[in-house]
């Protein structure tokens, strides 16, 4: 255990993550999570001391990714001199991965921890609205520098703040459309909406 | 239970509705539902043969009530000469209404059915898809009509089911948007901001 209880450790968070998106919380018995995970009772709990407190760790985990895609994304962008054209390039990266994502996994996390207001409140949810507030601070900025370039063309004023959640809101959103028709293009395609609608925002 | 076996039915739904949407589907036990609408062990298995019979009942009946919130909204803007101020009627209909929505729901029973596979590949989501179709027709339409009217005017093209999906969308990411912040004025203000967008849209 202990040399390779690391690798256990991620192994048990890989299985929980793929089988809760897949299925929901509740709904994952601890018992097929163990068994995906390939451990044992004993060894998961080495690791976690109960079912909630890995799906604390679960959450953690995939909400530093979610910020890690955030942060990759303003990357590839950096370069760019015009704000809105930095904006739509912001969300190309986006659309561009959207078909991968989509193979990678079937829903999302978030939406399976949101759904149960029991684990809402007991603070598990708590590195959604982290992962919240990190994306509306960097999205919202490339609003708000995409809109003062425009200056007074175009009469539809809109909340930067606003606007930076909607990415969320799409995201969110497409993963439920795809479930409820079986289409997982409707990711690419919903992104896809959203640039068509700022690009007119912007022009 | 003859006489008022009806009403008994419909307490259980309303009961099962409300402990669903709030806590998931997986999490709400039967006995918390026949203690929440006051009845029976007994009354509950005269109506349902199961706690799936009961979902699968509570999601026909929602997405129900669902298109008949569309019928609504399209029955208010029939009046609207210019198919653009229709549109944006159709969207201001909605957001008008969406506090008064939060202020009754916490969430989505979609998503709670949405969230759990095993749910949607027992054919419960079946009403959301049904539901999704006629909200796709109907929107897809309005979104038709008004690009016609705007002819060449605007360069930005847009599939007219993506835009009428992104309703969809929107409402279900910005229940979670509202969940995660716990902010239930996130739905008023997405609706706007998807309404501001459509509007800069067709300028």
């Amino acid at each position: 255990m202990p040399r390779d209880g690391r690798r256990n450790r991620e192994r048990i968070l890989d299985a929980a993550e793929s089988l809760i998106i897949d299925g929901g919380y509740s709904a994952t018995s601890l018992d097929a999570i163990i068994a995906a995970a390939g451990t044992s009772k004993g060894a998961f709990f080495h690791h976690f001391g109960s079912k909630a407190e890995l799906a604390d760790a679960l959450v953690e985990r995939y909400a530093d990714a979610d910020v890690g895609q955030l942060r990759a994304a303003l990357a590839s962008v950096g370069e760019q001199a015009d704000a809105g054209a930095r904006l739509l390039a912001f969300l190309d990266w986006f659309i561009a991965g959207a078909d991968e994502l989509m193979g990678e996994q079937s829903s999302c996390l978030y939406i399976a921890v949101l759904v149960e207001r029991e684990l809402v409140g007991a603070g598990t949810a708590q590195p959604v609205r982290r992962a919240v507030m990190e994306w509306r601070g960097a999205v919202a900025d490339l609003v708000r520098r995409a809109d003062a370039e425009r200056g007074e063309r175009g009469a539809v004023a809109l909340s930067a703040d606003d606007l930076a959640d909607h990415l969320f809101v799409t995201f969110e959103g497409a993963f439920l459309l795809a479930r409820a028709t079986g289409d997982a293009s409707h990711m690419r395609r919903q992104l896809a909406t959203l640039r068509a609608l700022v690009a007119a925002w912007l022009a």
